[in-house]
């Protein structure tokens, strides 16, 4: 058994860890914390998860970083925060898998530019997508846990990338749920706002545009650039992103999905569709991510994958990331179809 | 390890059988049947549990009921088919657990006024509400599983009326999402009908009415008169049921909830919520129903429950009554929270 | 043409004051307060009526209610600001249409008990349902205008009421749409809290129960009780109502209609439906109430009425108040179908 | 006054048209036909219109081409319909506004490519978008109303490519609502199917792409491609199409903007937005066309249009070109604001 401590468990993601992890054969969750519910039952908060022993006798605490000790902490923390309590873990004999943005970049300064943000310091950090790093995760003291953007892009443009087949300009069109948003009401994810509605939002300044644009170009032999506009639509869970590439070369449909198969061999969570298109319903409450790709005659392909944002895009591949570090199987707790319909 | 198979698969509850059975740890699936799909990998329909072996190599089978041979078999099939398959299996050395109305009542000829359909004839079944019936069910050889508004409103209702503490007139509004509709299209669920809109229907004579009628009568020493009606509301999954009942004598919110809890004390999968109401984001994807009660002055109560209409409401409670059948822990296969939100 | 001022435009009734009087024939628009957005124009916040001349040159004034000279003045306020605001323009030469609830109730004590608002003082007003006190808002100084669900409920049963014939405790169930919670978002309106939800809150304490009690008790010779039960439900507009009741005696649907046909022959606004059941759709954006009757054989009749929260609940009805004040026909602006699909 | 009739009256675009007709005060409706319907009364079907007299008194008539004598007549019929219909209203003294498909091309070569349909011949047809072609609608005999995604899209991309600042490769992303599929249920359209989902179809292959090429390259000195990819989304009604261009020349976003100003300011449904970014909210049930613009460092135009597809997208269109055809102000009938929220 591997004990877990989750810092910051009272949003979304914090919440689906514990619905995940509860299911878990070889994890015991030791530590839910969280500043301002000390003392609260974590099912009181997450009441999806009433009755389900041993959660129900499980109470968030306020407890500092360096009092936690556990095999694996999960920082379910925003951006900004997690810089301020990672440090202190990775003194510690802990392993950390941080679902922030605070150390996707080896580049400070591009996460500073980006997210506006003066950063604590650089640590030695993996970059937690499995089906790419899968080696260097297992060794990881500190896992950089992917956006959930970057999550349904980068895997779904890897394996061109990686032919270099691809010319250098990359139209990536994105359309989110809206618990990707977090748990904090606002105008935009007001009910009379967002549904019924499409809304286009920072069409051309997201700042997964540049964690996208990084991991693509270190497999690239030439220029990347992403142009990333991501929109909101009228529901919770999923992320369907569709890429338009251009080709350098002719290839059919069935070239581009051998390129898929191959490349994407070993991983039990990508699902390659050849016939139909993948659409959210079949992944919603998992950790697949499912692609498509078809081809015009104009060298044009359009690439489409489906995930859910909350397990694949955040709270699964963390999940994912543990079983790898921890040798386990990486289906270990994840290993269920999704709620259709 | 138990053999199951089921008959009808290529539907809703067919689906929530395979995705609840695939991770059910002590059952194999033998065979599923469909007659116009046979040889059809069963993924290619429920596409949300692509790549999920064994159910990758399963496929359906066009084979008529004499040639099913397994420990449990579950007709996921419609009212008036049930009745033309469960006699050929009865004869059989299997047990069956059927999800239409067909054998859910003692008197055929309630049945037959309420459905419009000639019986082929009764047979010995259990009314398969593991809460009010688990006894029963152990032994039995074949289960008529509940309805699925029947499932909310009797959970709901029955602490009460075996109490003997309300008046006769019962009303029960209830909201239920589209799935409830089958998987079928027609005007009702076309999308932009029901998106925007509350559809109330049968509003009178819904044929739910007498199978939870019948139940409460059951338990009850005084006449019971059951007001039903359903409302159809833009939503995929759950049923959340508003019963407005008057009450005999005096009894205050503690009282009553004392009353449930007490009722329900040895049932895993009932939740009473004491401060805050019961929603559908708590139940969705599980065999949960969760219950709240409040009280006026003028001894009006209350009472609302919250299920999954697919899962407690269907599927769900299908194999929580195999796990009673078949002596397992009711919860196996079943235990995880909602996937909320 | 009719001089108007809206105190309080920013929310969702002031904008839908300002779609519908953009329209009006006979309306001149004079000032738009609001204290936050001084100097604001009024399309900047109501996007959808953005170019929309004369309202494009109109901006919100931070102006107090003793310098608002104009023939009506709607106080879209919330419950509470009014009473501050209406003592002041009742000294004035100017008609009030106040959609807020502080000069619903004729005694002040009922008020102060559902509202907890200490009051500021009673005012002679006229309960704004055009269908039942048409006569006296033609000479009203201060219309109070009905609330959402006390709107659609009353319509409802003041027939049946009126006509003797339904015993004394009356069901009510009520299905709203999210724009009835206003413009501020909230955990309730947060979008994954609600979507794919049904909400059921103050099951037996909605301050609309004594509105409706109080009007519904006028009408009759006996004791009324209304057990008023809301729920929200994952649209944006609309107010689904349904109402249980015994019969006094046996009356079929058709003798139901008549009562319903003849109580309403002079109502351009209420629609019976005798066949079909009338749902949100055909309402949206209107000014209509839709009602539907079905009886069973147990003297239950339930009855169904179908309205816009925003228009005939709040805004519009205010517009046809002002219609029948003003000696206009009553229709005049609001004259138009639902937006369906 | 103008007679209009409406061939094909009982679907969403001959319902929308019967809403926006019955309040413009210039039109008298003559007929409505229907293969199917002949006899029922027009708002039975569209039950939003019903007690709107005159429409109360119009039953649907089947009733030939040849026997339809108005002085517009709308072909609100499925594409292959109209063609076989329009030829004999071409030879009497009626003009005709074609909804479908039929005469958008005037090569007949590309029609019967992308639509698998043998076409009857050519006929003069105007291509009925006004901002782009008002001066031939003026005197058209027969006008080709625009598809859906078409009118977003050429709207939203004329005056960049009419400029020549865009690089040949356009790529555009469309999200639409479920009312663009039709009245008739499919699977796609089923409620638990498109709710909780983006459905991306026919990804490289819509036929709507040609119809947007034809007309871009006509405006552009140089080759023009289009690539189109639509998505379902889980609305009723609008379509938010995202274009993702390069430029051949620097230019920021406010020149950008002063180009859009320009071209369109004789254009009373098209608004410009400066500062945000439109979306559905803002066109329910309108014939406006709002339009948004960024840019970013690497000459990457993003662009952005909102349309309600039944309005501005189809009917209202239509009933925009009938108003430049009769000689009325284009805003005739359509001049009211967005149905928000």
């Amino acid at each position: 058994m591997v004990e877990v401590s989750i810092i910051g468990g009272s949003g979304y993601t914090g919440g689906e860890l514990l619905r995940i992890l509860s299911n878990h054969p070889k994890v015991e969750i030791r530590y839910v914390t969280s500043r301002k519910l000390d003392g609260v039952p974590v099912t009181k908060i997450h009441k999806n998860l009433k009755g389900m022993e041993p959660l129900e006798n499980l109470t968030f605490k306020n407890i500092p970083p360096e009092d936690i000790d556990s095999d694996i902490v999960f920082c379910a923390t925003p951006h900004g925060v997690s810089m301020k309590i990672v440090p202190t873990l990775y003194e510690k004999d802990v392993r950390i898998i941080d679902l922030s943005g605070d150390y996707r970049f080896e580049d400070i300064e591009i996460y500073e530019k980006w997210y506006g943000i003066k950063h604590t310091g650089k640590l030695d950090a993996v970059y937690g997508l499995p089906e790419i790093h899968r080696e260097s995760i297992k060794r990881a003291k500190l896992v950089a846990n992917p956006g959930c953007f970057p999550t349904g892009a980068i895997l779904l443009l890897t394996p061109l990338v990686k032919e270099d087949i691809v010319e250098e300009n990359i139209v990536i069109d994105s359309k989110t749920g809206v618990s990707g948003a977090g748990i904090s009401p606002t105008d935009t994810t007001h009910f009379p706002n967002i549904n019924e509605n499409v809304i286009p939002y920072k069409i051309t300044s997201h700042r997964h545009t540049p964690e996208i644009e990084k991991e693509l170009k270190k497999l690239s032999n030439r220029d990347i650039k992403v142009f990333f506009t991501p929109h909101l639509v009228p529901i919770t869970r999923g992320i369907l992103t569709t890429a338009h590439v251009f080709l350098r070369e002719e290839i059919d449909k069935e070239g581009l999905i051998e390129i898929y198969r191959k490349f994407y061999r070993r991983d039990p969570f990508i699902r390659i569709f050849e016939e139909d298109i993948p659409s959210l319903t079949g992944v919603r409450g998992t950790n697949f991510c499912d692609i498509a790709i078809e081809v015009d005659k104009n060298r044009r392909a359009v690439l489409v994958s489906a995930i859910d944002n909350l397990v694949k895009g955040a709270s699964g591949q963390g999940v994912q990331n543990m079983n790898i570090m921890m040798g386990f199987d990486e289906r270990e707790g994840l290993w269920f179809g999704g709620l259709a319909p």
